[in-house]
């Protein structure tokens, strides 16, 4: 008789989806690989913060390897998964290995989208990986750098004009920090412009801000970006952005009207992994216009109950007894939950016993506008509330450094808010290339 | 008649002799521009710290225009200077801009040499800058990466050799600390592969390590290093390098032998800023083999008073009376204090005085090697002290936090340090490109 083989698992991806499925499994009687095209998991709610000069990398990234030291049943590799066969049950990697499986975790996540129009990537960043952030971190210092010894009044000003296109969380955080640091951080440390008259604009193509937010916290956001200096446009479509500004598309029939900036940050779209394509590809399997999986209740590709689709990657609802099936939000609690649904499932389904639908548990929503700026929605088990200003703002600091994994992180980095809130100052300004014009690396 | 118009000092770098000459003239009724090619100041004695994943890069780098924001006679400029044109005393830049000058601070620095083997250069970067840091880090990290990915025994080997090049106090602190993290961090991080049986090795051209230390010193930091498991080779000459491996001249007519490594590191040869061999070319002053301007006792060009050449790019004598003239080392200690004296010397001429010789402070010399191991030569007023170990690294440790620019980051580099030396972990850990075999991004 052979001796049994444990049951191997493979999880795509060390984001908040992958990395909760692996920990939930940390008792199992199980071989699992954990494949992430980086070395490290990031902490994406502080991103923008990286991006912004407020945090250096290390502070928002664990090594993975690092988490799952202790582990045993872990093997952590570094690659980055091309495709999935399903029907062989083995995942394709770039460098061209197999990873066979028994059971998969697909945790791959999203990307930017820029509806079409790829070619504005280079002219327009957006912020999903460190390597973003460095970018955006570089364009936005060096733009004040060039500035100051630009001699043209117009061209300084472009210089100074400061674009984030899309008004969701990110971009609400990106424009409400750029405002921090020209009005806030850097005056006095110019002598031939002042920092504080750069211009930032915040582009949103729907009807407010913070969409996902009640209305009257929309309406609470943008009073407090507009305090801090940001100017707010909503219903304006970008329609053309070059090296030298951008074209937007005011509401109703209006005249477009151009912008020159040499600053353009993307925070619109978001799409999923090519990796959810194949996958629906392959299998049959839908897939709605973001590329997303839609998923059976229990969070399996529909005709292969042993894959797993979770995070950012799926297009999941939420089944709630007595309640009609909710779409889940592309939000961190609800990836951590997919993880812990998808990691118990494939318990169950070890056991011979049936799997659970995923049931969303929304506690709900917070977004930092800037220094004591924020709005929050709490659902508690007894009532909603909905609250701003200063102590939202310290609600979502003590939230994000609380859920901030490792404890060395949570320290440093409340260290460097303390010391930022104190001082005004940003302590991770370093670029290290230094071309302003160069828009392609 | 005209309205006086005051003195014009340009300082083109600001290491640690550009920014010391800054603030020496602080108080001076002078216009000063202070050009550098990156945006920050950069503590060097700590960038290996930064390359070996125990340092965020924020923590050693600090924003010049930061640094001199309360200074208001300091204009600071982000540029590189391509040439200095001495008869129409004028510093060209390379984006075509020029700054005319009354006084001038040449304080360009150094760079590596790979002795006319520029080809070297990608296949075992060295380390001067940030960038240079980030480069090594990731070869570093990916290696034990690909180790453990890699089948086959022989290329998982040469994954796992680790080759520093060079003795200095640069690469006795990069071996030192390499295997640190193979013996100490990495382990029970593997599934596959074992860290700690990871080879590091130390190849010098020279007699002995740190050849600037007294004799017994350098046995003192050989012995640390083969304690922490640094095979040291020296009187041992590099004579070919590829991206498998290297060739190695053992003294006297012994044959070639071969070391297959994956990771090779450069901490061997150092030339002065090309900006050295220009003015002397422009000018018809002297330069040494490495590019170093011989400039007078009181640190000017020959030929031009004007101008002061300081730190790495200056060939300099120090002139104690009664004292035959002694040449300065290239360490920061002697930047500093050239910073100082030239900043004097200009004040000196602005009022019609004659000029001071520089007269090198010479405090000592020390050199880490890894945790618990250092070196220390300690010249008081009264004797020299010598002592080496774990006193020996306190004493380093403090010195160099003491050193730090900035309250801040000695804060967090104490912290760092701290949680490093108790957790025996590296928590810079962060890579962005994956891919170990590119050597030339």
């Amino acid at each position: 008789m052979p001796i049994p083989r444990k049951p191997r698992i493979v999880i795509i991806g060390c984001g908040f989806g992958g990395l909760e499925a692996a920990r939930a499994l940390h008792a199992a009687d199980v071989d699992i690989t954990l494949v992430d095209r980086t070395n490290h998991h990031l902490f994406q709610p502080l991103l923008y913060q990286v991006a912004t000069a407020g945090l250096s990398a290390p502070a928002i990234a664990a090594p993975v390897r690092h988490l799952f030291r202790r582990q045993r049943n872990v093997t952590t590799l570094l690659g980055e998964a091309a495709s999935v066969d399903a029907a062989g049950r083995r995942v394709r990697l770039t460098d061209g290995s197999e990873l066979p499986y028994d059971h998969l975790v697909v945790a791959a996540g999203a990307t930017h989208s820029y509806f079409g129009r790829d070619d504005w990537a280079p002219l327009a960043p957006g912020l999903k990986t460190l390597a973003d952030a460095f970018e955006i971190r570089r364009r936005v210092l060096l733009a004040f750098e060039a500035a100051e010894k630009e001699e043209d009044p117009e061209a300084r000003e472009a210089w100074l004009t400061f674009v984030v296109i899309g008004a969701g969380p990110t971009g609400v955080e990106m424009a409400g920090t750029l405002a921090e640091i020209a009005r806030r951080t850097l005056p006095g440390e110019f002598r031939r412009i002042d920092p504080a008259r750069a211009r930032i604009l915040l582009v949103e193509g729907g009807p407010r801000v913070l969409q996902a937010m009640p209305e009257s916290l929309s309406a609470s956001a943008q009073k407090q970006l507009e305090r801090l200096g940001v100017e707010v446009a909503v219903a304006a479509r970008v329609v053309a952005i070059d090296a030298h500004g951008l074209q937007v598309q005011p509401p109703g029939d209006a005249t477009p009207y151009r912008i020159a900036s040499r600053c353009v940050i993307w925070a619109a779209g978001v799409a999923a992994s090519p990796l959810g394509r194949q996958l629906a590809d392959a299998t049959g399997a839908p897939a709605d216009r973001a590329g997303r999986v839609l998923v059976e209740p229990d969070l399996s590709l529909p005709g292969h109950p042993e894959v797993s689709v979770i995070g950012d990657l799926a297009a999941a609802h939420s089944h709630l007894p007595g309640h009609e099936p909710r779409p889940v939000p592309g939000v961190s609690p609800a990836a951590k939950q997919m993880g812990r649904t998808a990691a118990g499932n494939i318990l169950l389904r070890i056991a011979g016993r049936p799997t659970q639908p995923f049931r969303y548990r929304d506690y709900g929503n917070l977004a930092t506008i800037g220094r004591n700026s924020a709005v929050v929605d709490l659902w508690t088990p007894w009532r909603r509330i909905r609250f701003s200003g200063w102590f939202a703002w310290v609600f979502w600091l003590f939230a994000h450094i609380y859920f901030l994994i490792g404890f060395r992180n949570r320290l440093v980095v409340l260290i460097d808010w303390a010391s930022a809130y104190w001082s005004e100052q940003r302590y991770a300004r370093v670029v290290t290339g230094i071309d302003p014009r160069a828009t392609d690396n």
